[in-house]
């Protein structure tokens, strides 16, 4: 698929390119932005005309709900460059729709797909030079919306602003992670948002976090609220299990993540052959099938870590290493999304969308 | 008791007012704000110095963390006049404690005693002339924390910005509220973040509260996640119900903020041979009593609403009317409340703080 010109952006250029300065071998994941940004103001009811402005700091009233009511979504997207230069992104449509999910669920206005992708593909192509070639490079992309309106009363804002900015990357982890299965703390509730990508959801997370950080683990694979007895998400990664030659994931509910790489996971696991569980997946029968040995790999999958193998795991004092190999569904999986995404295998199911 | 000043502020006076294109009598909750304002910047692993300039809008970078995982809390607090111009913060301490109990659950880092109360009182004094005298009359006041550091990994921020600014106020729900009581939606889980004036957990409550609006309902009172059986608060507002002569209300936990206004109210009925039954409240014991008559009133109470009855409350399909008369409980402790905060009482519990 190519794009479709439809509506007219306003485009200011940075008149210097910042890209000079950028050493692309030692990026920080989310730390460097490129020259240009998107941006576009929903006030009087509609969205306004979008805009193309050089990358740099904005005005903000201190009272803007965002602050103070977290009224905010985002998504994560990347775009790859194959060999021949060319760019593509992957799968952008579902990242539209679910930023609308996500923003309907926290009371934004939608954002109209032609202005999303209109602003998507004239950015990516304005900062094309940013994105680097090769698998485990690419361009990440975090398209979000805040609430501007400058009154604290607790309700819907009036008036957002939706933004598109741009982070050269290489891979989110790397090495093995290891994680804890979250006993004590919880991600989201039945009810709540944890299936959209709420800017809350995230930093919620941050505090437990940390004391899993302090006690040597990465991150938490979250658990149901309730009992703390089934695995649900990583946070930042959809989770799945390998027993014997089956994948486990759970079902995506109101307290889990519709995860793009997920899905596009269990689609090319369906077509190698390779059985897929969408169910509920218990700690007890985890930590059973570690015991017993059947357990043979776990992985998260999302945008910013692709495919990222856990190589222990924690629960109730008890701790379980998983020998990580290339002979694995996780290194499997991340060569064929990798190569799909990069333009280096046929891609029959259409996820490439090239700029 | 009166502010020591422990730290110098750096301080500049807006040079002129807006006060005189303020109309006190028809103010909007939460729209108009005073002249100045408070900041204090947390970099390189400290606090820096604390300003006020004049109230305005502020540049900040688009990958500021709190616009993309809502790493932000906050507090509400009022300031009231009394009728000799004498003004008086309500349990300030309280606030200072909440906020940083609310900033260590966001990974957030706490904010020095003597630069909130520094702050505050400096604040509140410059922009004193704002605040009405008169009960109902107040200034709200909105300290909140926000991260800073232009980065969009999901972790922790390096830095931040504490602010203060104020809004002058009336009385936040007028007449009347009706409610319902969650069956689907719901505001936080176990081991969330529930009990924090996380800014994350108000925009989560927007879109069930907008749909709750649509059926004629002002607000909702929130069920516990896991089985919607038990009554917990009301997003801005604790709750109690006044069955016969005893009020009840949920224990504050890890789901539900520890309200000022709430620990108030319980002292005073303790005080006044009133009856608190502190202990988890079942819809099903609520619905029971509104059928049998037993119960007398429910209401909320919160800073913003201060104490707030209300008129209706619907589950399941069946809606219960609240008859309000001001010989109730909700007007007694509204006047004891109010009598406190605005001098027109005596204060055994050193509440009152002048500024």
């Amino acid at each position: 698929m190519t794009k479709a010109a439809t509506y007219e952006i306003d485009v200011v250029k940075s008149k210097v390119s910042k890209i000079a300065t950028v050493d692309f071998e030692n990026l920080v994941f989310g730390r460097t932005f490129t020259d240009h940004m998107f941006y576009c103001d929903y006030v009087d009811g509609k969205w306004q005309q979008p805009k193309i402005v050089p990358y740099g700091p904005m005005s903000f009233e201190p009272s803007a709900r965002v602050f103070h009511y977290g009224q905010a979504v985002f998504e994560g997207m990347k775009a790859y460059k194959d060999d021949d230069g060319r760019v593509f992104l992957f799968r952008p449509e579902e990242n539209h729709a679910r930023i609308n999910k996500s923003a309907a669920r926290l009371a934004i206005p939608e954002f109209p797909k032609e202005y999303f992708f209109e602003g998507l593909t004239t950015l990516v192509d304005l900062d094309k030079e940013w994105i680097q070639p090769g698998k485990g490079n690419s361009l990440y992309i975090r398209p979000f919306v805040i609430a501007t309106e400058p009154a604290i009363s607790a309700s819907p804002a009036s008036t957002y602003r939706f933004m598109i900015i741009c982070s050269p990357a290489k891979a989110y982890y790397t090495g093995g992670v290891k994680v804890l299965f979250a006993e004590k703390y919880s991600r989201s509730a039945n009810g709540g948002v944890g299936f959209a990508k709420a800017a809350g959801n995230y930093a919620a997370q941050f505090y437990p976090t940390a004391l899993a950080q302090n006690k040597g683990f990465q991150q938490i694979i979250w658990t149901d609220a309730s009992t703390h007895e089934y695995l649900e998400e990583a946070g930042t990664m959809n989770i799945f299990f390998r027993i014997n030659d089956t994948l486990l994931t759970a079902p995506t509910s109101d307290r889990i993540l519709d995860g793009v790489t997920r899905k596009s996971v269990i689609q090319l696991a369906k077509d190698s052959n390779v059985k897929v569980e969408v169910r509920p997946v218990s700690v007890k029968e985890i930590k059973q099938a570690a015991k017993d040995g059947s357990l043979k790999e776990i992985f998260g999958a999302g945008t910013a870590a692709v495919i990222s193998p856990i190589s222990a795991f924690e629960h109730g004092g008890d701790v379980f290493e998983l020998e990580l190999t290339n002979d694995s569904y996780a290194a499997f999986f991340k060569e064929k999304m990798l190569n799909i995404q990069h333009n280096l295998a046929d891609d029959p199911y259409g996820w490439r969308y090239e700029i």
